[in-house]
């Protein structure tokens, strides 16, 4: 095995040229075959291995800086600098990351997760390179589907400014994760398939140089200095903003990379290298279906076929049939998504209403503001976008939306705890920034009867509201509590003495099991589900503080800014002796692994909230 | 007087073309001769006015809808729609916005204030009007600078899908508020200048025609239809992209800009104009100086000299300062500022360190990620952005810069309420929005010298820090108090007994005034500085509790998330009859007009909080 020989950074250049092609064909099965049992990203990383090798083999490790923009991509790369062993814990808690971490390893440069923010710490490190007098090489990997979303090109045109060397490898696979959309895709299209259109230019000149007077044109145009590079050099566009563009070339042929990196290195500007790749590369049922495998659960590594296939409807599946029943009972409902219509489950809708559907591409500003446009319209619309990269479009929540009151709802997927993609995707902030903001209603749901709900009267309600909902499987429990949602009241589930549970959302499941172990002590104990987080139910609050000893909010949320504050805002006002305890996730940032033990690990599972309540009970004796 | 015959909206059809120019007069004096008097944005609106009533010429509103990227430079478009008569209370309390407000008149079609939003919102009006079937056209206006912001792009490259008429019109100043930065600045300057470049092209062509197989080369230029845009359009990055690229027109001559509007309406997919102003045209000071004259105080109408010239530092000029100073005493310190060096103070810093100091343009987003790379490049990043504008980069802050907990510091200028500027411009969420991201630390100053006290110490700290302070005149009291900062404690001013203030920056100023008012009522009051609004000084809480009745924390944000809130959470922690009162903006967005009146208007100026303290005195006796 050739992989044998890979052990340490570095390591990849003493192997011999002509076995590239089999040692890139021992990773691809290396990958196929581990994340086939942890699950993970497997089309993005199949499609960059050649891609990655040349990197490695063209720069110096730890020295020069790679960036992988996203980062999901990065699996290759931490294979070849020392990370193989540690492929068995992929994603899992305490064990290696599925994104570039520098705590990890001194090769991961930045730590990337969400989208589109390779370039501008490029720039940065470039930057802090030239100040300090440095020399090593920086280069920023980013796909195409990354070029939709803004600051890449905030980023861009910064670094078209460069009087020294930066290296930006345009990954295009010709897809975000699912089909890519838009101008830019148009235009790098354009620029892949200008070959032809190259040989024509290629025959004028030839042509040209052919007959009379011939070479006075050429020359004329070669004095035009932009017309001249309009002639000869396909990305034109960037060439015009002072960006050196170099391709395209075939990113699955390594030598063909070997001899444009190179090039790139001499250049003394900001440099453009244009490498064409496909997703999936090399395992047959990824490149058939590459949104399918772009973030994959484990799988049968000769079909493809999930091993667990799944066989309960989780949140986003519940949206998904709501959003389908509103659209055609509502002809105003519009859905927007960024660049998710399979992780957001709005392919159905866009299905059936695909004139009423928007795929925005990675670029979740512009979908927020977007949709302020569509209600200032007239439209009811509806825009799903995961909880953390919801954080993106803070500003245009609060000035677009927010300011004119306007009625969007957005869908906050993946709220809470995520899993297994770690710090960079928790959805832990998203009911504090967006409480924060005035005319924002925000409300999350106990079950999936309740998100349907929700849903339906959200739509209703003619001003901004966010429901929130986490990643995974719907909890199918408390069938019988289906109380009609009423502004802003929260819901009353048991009612007993002692102590009394407000839970949000994913938190009532937690509180039943709370619940239950507070009475097997020997306590009553009242269950509220919240509904609204805010406005807070004051009514909620003062039946909680006016009959319980203790009252316990409960969020799948940082502590700062969220429902918890503020309900102790009002609770403190109100007499009596009743006291309040707020559980909710402490000030840190919450590693990959899974959800259970994570909870665990950060004191809001059912045990330790009910062993923290008790405790106290015992101390009020 | 032709202005006396524009009382409401589209009268300005019934002016005789010939007066055109002559109306154009009439308004730039109107606008001088007011804006002079009231202050608000001059270069920009008088770079707009012909653009302005060639559009209103053009369109038919209220019908058509023109959405004002930015939107200070609507005052043009207020005056042709009927609010002519409103323009003495420009900006003032109750008075007419300085932006477009669709509450104001059914003509602002989408409220404006933070750039780069034009475009997105253009596009759901759009596609709500096509949806719904109704005629109307829609015009985003944007300037150049506004195209450096990126959700301008990922609007851009949305609009360049659509297969209906969608009219961007670029207002093409080469102005940000300051000098305009990077490649698209430079792509549009090829533009601009492409006259000569169209000549040679031309001259090729017919030299080609002259010249025998020349027709046919002619021919197979054509065939390849990119390579003949290229050779025959400018905006091909547009072209390519799918928008139709209509320009450059002269903004200033009204006949060519009609010719130009009529031929976009034509159109059948989104058309971008692209129109050359001059920024301050018409007044010679703000033609020669137009970042001076971008927000203007009110002046002096021959020179252009402030009336009331400032005598007293600014919280902007002391960070001004400071940073020169720190930036000579570490060669690792470098600023960052988002198309801002005059209104952050940087100007300076950048005359003396050019190689320090970075301008991204409107870029807030790829400013903090920036920063964050250079923070990982070794170096000291501040990135100096206002409040309000750096909502844009919660994500980025929460993502790049701290979950590497990287030490860069953020200089929060126009922190709390700025004013006249209004809703949008409000500094209110920043301490709530800041306070809930692990790993960051969140000061304010009380007066002058602390601010140049918290900026050193921030360097040292080598963690992240946001540090937010006030637009306006620099505190220069309590000079006498100039303990040394220390992590993370607040400083004792005053003690006393029965009250103790905890004041939050801008509010030990107002702290001050309710201490003298509650001290007059013959009650003992206690003054602590916070300092620390992330984390909290829980030793300060302590104290207060302990020896008072009353605790109070003033801060000039929402309650939301604010530093009252995470008080009163540690606060209920602890033994003792103490209660807590807590004094922040409500929950509600904040107007126009004079800081005082306002602060007066949602209760936290000294008067209201002293008589809310003394009022709970009352009670508790």
């Amino acid at each position: 095995m050739l992989l044998d020989r890979i052990n340490a950074v570095n390591d990849i250049k003493k192997i011999d040229p002509e076995d590239y092609p089999a040692l890139a064909e021992e990773i691809r099965q290396f990958l196929i075959g581990h994340i086939s049992k942890t699950g993970g990203h497997l089309g993005s990383n199949l499609g960059t291995v050649e891609l990655t090798m040349a990197l490695h083999l063209s720069f110096q490790l730890p020295e020069d800086k790679i960036i992988w923009d996203v980062g999901h991509q990065s699996y290759t790369h931490k294979l070849l600098t020392g990370r193989k062993d540690q492929f068995d814990n992929l994603r899992k808690f305490g064990g290696m990351s599925g994104f570039p971490k520098r705590k990890e390893s001194n090769c991961d440069s930045f730590d990337t997760g969400h989208s589109s923010t390779s370039i501008s710490a490029g720039l940065g490190l470039v930057k802090a390179r030239d100040i300090q007098g440095q020399k090593n090489s920086v280069i920023s990997v980013i796909g195409d589907g990354s070029l939709t979303g803004g600051m890449a090109y905030e980023a861009l045109n910064n670094a078209a400014k460069l009087e020294t060397n930066f290296i930006i490898v345009l990954n295009d696979n010709n897809m975000s994760i699912s089909e890519n959309v838009g101008g830019i895709s148009k235009y790098l299209n354009n620029i892949r398939t200008a070959n032809a259109y190259l040989d024509i230019k290629e025959g004028v000149y030839n042509t040209l140089k052919d007959i009379p007077r011939g070479d006075r044109i050429v020359e004329g145009i070669r004095k035009a200095k932009s017309g001249f590079k309009q002639l000869v050099v396909p990305g034109m566009f960037f060439e015009d903003m002072g960006i050196t563009y170099l391709g395209p070339v075939d990113g699955h042929n390594i030598p063909a990379m070997l001899r444009m990196f190179q090039e790139a290195k001499r250049v003394r500007n900001t440099v453009i290298v244009h490498v064409i790749t496909q997703k999936g590369k090399g395992f047959e049922p990824a490149e058939r279906h590459p949104a399918r495998f772009h973030g994959a659960e484990p799988f049968d590594t000769e079909t493809g076929i999930p091993l667990n296939p799944r066989t309960t409807a989780n949140y986003t599946d519940i949206f998904s049939t709501v959003m389908c029943k509103l659209g055609a009972r509502n002809e105003k409902v519009v859905a927007i998504t960024a660049a998710m219509p399979d992780g957001t489950g709005l392919r159905r809708f866009r299905n059936m209403y695909p004139d009423r559907f928007f795929d925005v591409g990675i670029a979740e500003e512009h979908a927020v503001t977007f949709a302020a446009g569509l209600a200032v319209g007239g439209l009811k619309p509806v825009v799903a976008i995961y909880s953390s990269f919801l954080q993106r479009a803070y500003d245009q929540i609060i000035h677009d939306v927010c300011i004119q009151n306007l009625p969007v709802v957005f869908a906050v997927d993946r709220a809470g705890i995520v899993g297994s993609d770690g710090e960079t995707h928790q959805g832990i902030f998203d009911l504090s920034y967006l409480s924060s903001i005035p005319n924002m209603h925000v409300m999350a749901p106990k079950n999936k009867w309740e998100l349907s709900d929700m849903m339906k009267y959200a739509l209703s309600l003619n001003a901004p509201v966010a429901i929130r909902y986490p990643r995974g499987e719907a909890y199918a429990g408390l069938k019988e509590f289906r109380a009609p949602i009423e502004s802003f009241h929260a819901e009353a589930i048991y009612l007993e003495k002692d102590v009394c549970l407000l839970a949000v959302g994913s938190m009532v499941k937690t509180a039943e099991e709370v619940r239950r172990l507070i009475r097997e002590a020997g306590y009553g104990c009242s269950l509220i589900n919240a509904r609204f987080v805010k406005p807070i139910d004051e009514k909620a609050v003062e039946y909680a503080k006016k009959h319980h000893g203790i009252t316990a909010a409960m969020e799948e949320n940082v502590a700062s800014g969220g429902y918890g504050e503020r309900v102790r805002e009002y609770f403190d006002t109100l007499p009596g002796e009743g006291e309040l305890l707020n559980f909710a996730i402490p000030d840190e940032y919450v590693e990959h692994g899974n959800v259970d033990l994570l909870k665990k690990e950060i004191g809001i599972d059912a045990e330790s909230i009910a062993g923290a309540i008790l405790a106290r009970l015992k101390e009020r004796e």
